[in-house]
């Protein structure tokens, strides 16, 4: 078992899909909560939910975690820290230069405070939707302004542990540049894109394949809560917006002229940076990892069949490491993806055709 | 069983993913096939997995079905065509349009011709990549022509159907229009976003998400295939860009004039128009589908459990729709998405609940 690092009452105030996330964990890892939201049902929900005991008067919090929609968080940080002067406060908003611009405006001491960032989330917000495993393995980011006391990091640091995070220290400038790269300009075009579908033919839109659903996947997005994030690092995304939109006039110059020396050099070179783009992206979180080996697996479309398989599985005594199950309503097989270890994989192909499986391919 | 529909000998011309696929598929089916490339290697190699024979002299093909590169299409049917003057020919390249004029402009008669797109592939190309369920519930686009024959058009849907494929017809315009709308601007736009990730701080990346891996997955694709489709569509490809195009700038703007008004409400439609064209995709090939509901099982990451779980789920006479398994290497639990249809939803939570496991949420 991860041992508590956390010392003392954690007060959360926000009891949405974060807060309430992290008090259930903190509350399976041990921890004393409690819960304070401007909505009673919320908190009440979350109480119900296990996720720590409804706040009072008389709570003496040694850490103050901020959980409230981002264009609160800069009173809200100001408002805890000046009701708990010995409290560790922190928050979890995705943009951090703004709130830390807005408090220091205001005069707020700040060597008690530091802003956070866990990169998890899930489409579906509110206290009903917390999951105590939401943070698990992913980063949470910890964005230290000049005069954060050390001990008010290693609080907020101890906290991400305590959640199964791991947790990178880095600035708020820093931060916002990097989610303008990685979140917050995908979010926006793959909204764009998304929206050249509007007013598209229904037998266009038939032959929709996995490039398009991948891409447009996250323009399913809340606008209210993206509009807020977008206004806070409105900077950073349109310099790399900017950037983009060149290449894309360039894409159209190209394409408009192709007979033009340099224009498939051009496009060609594009297309290459793109291939360079996402290779550079490390690590697996969300994504099929590509140093596991994939075996398809044809099975009867019935219930009962894909346990078998697992069972059988099971029996060989190869472990697992991730599996899809692809399932086409109305056919009479599905294809189950296997991943394994490239080691293994020989060996559980041969095992599986031994006891009368079909593999594809 | 799926009965054979097709008759008579199929020839494929071009012994890539796409044409050893066809060939699994119809010797699967009992079909007689034959195979030509101008590789000898790559015939060979077709033929030792099972796609055909190696095609000769005297084959009287009855429907031959060009394979090749796009930018060979248009040669290889005209030659096919007079070599086999009563053998139906199709292809199956991306983009339809110019290779009908193509044939055209060089006067080929076009009765026996019928141009078609099976929208499936994989990310590795090669005979060594070829599957034969690659075409298994995936549409089939036939691409028919003024003067097309009717039989010619039904053989090619007979083919279509032998692959286990989902024919759909219509004209070499609509398609060329459709796809540059669901497929060659979201590779594009994937491959302008994953390109402004080349030269990033890899502790900037180190904070990607699933939300960056799915807008940018098919930026790995060969550039240069996809250089011969802009190439062949980029009229169509061009027109949806240049509106994009002027979206970006629109949403550049507004985020570079947050204060002015309308500037949020702005952005606010961009999004809005996102969440609605991502609403109108239709249909679940390769994405999670929305109407089913969702089940997350906490479970021992060891081998045999997920097995259980299964037996489990088929004991209590539930099927699932689909599963996606969520495994943290290094990590005790795992967890597992279950999708089944709502109105099983509760009854299996409650059975899961009962039996001992543990649900999330």
């Amino acid at each position: 078992m991860n041992q508590l690092r956390t010392t003392g009452t954690v007060k959360i105030v926000g009891a949405g899909l974060l807060g309430t996330s992290i008090g259930l964990a903190l509350r399976q890892a041990g921890a004393d909560v409690v819960l304070a939201d401007q909505s009673k049902a919320s908190v009440a929900l979350a109480v119900d939910y296990g996720a720590g005991r409804a706040a009072t008067a008389n709570d003496e919090p040694a850490l103050i975690v901020v959980c409230v929609p981002p264009d609160q968080v800069a009173e809200m940080v100001e408002r805890e820290l000046a009701a708990s002067p010995r409290a560790i406060v922190t928050d979890v908003a995705s943009v951090k230069g703004e709130i830390l611009e807005s408090l220091r405006a205001a005069g707020v001491p700040l060597q008690n405070y530091v802003g956070s960032h866990p990169m998890a989330g899930r489409e579906r917000g509110g206290a009903i939707s917390g999951r105590a495993d939401l943070f698990f393995t992913m980063p949470w980011v910890l964005a230290i302004h000049e005069g954060a006391n050390p001990a008010a990091v290693a609080a907020v640091e101890a906290l991400a542990l305590d959640l199964g995070a791991t947790p990178i220290r880095t600035t708020p400038e820093a931060h916002d540049r990097a989610v303008a790269l990685v979140s917050h300009v995908p979010q926006l075009v793959s909204s764009l894109l998304a929206g050249r579908l509007v007013g598209a033919e229904a037998s266009d839109l038939a032959l929709a394949g996995a490039g398009l659903r991948d891409t447009t996947r996250i323009a399913a997005s809340d606008p209210k809560l993206w509009l807020q994030i977008f206004a806070a690092n409105s900077g950073e995304v349109a310099s790399i917006l900017k950037k983009l939109s060149r290449d894309l006039v360039e894409a159209v110059s190209a394409l408009d002229n192709l007979d033009a020396p340099g224009s498939l050099a051009k496009l060609g070179e594009l297309m290459a940076a793109g291939n360079a783009g996402v290779a550079a992206i490390p690590g697996k979180h969300g994504a099929r990892n590509a140093s596991y080996s994939q075996l398809i697996v044809l099975i009867d479309d019935k219930p009962g069949e894909l346990a078998r398989l697992l069972t059988e599985i099971g029996e060989i005594g190869i472990n697992l490491e991730d599996l899809k199950l692809e399932h086409s309503p109305g056919a009479q097989i599905g294809l189950v993806e296997l991943y394994v270890l490239p080691k293994v994989e020989v060996a559980l192909a041969e095992a599986l055709v031994a006891r009368g499986w079909r593999l594809a391919g």
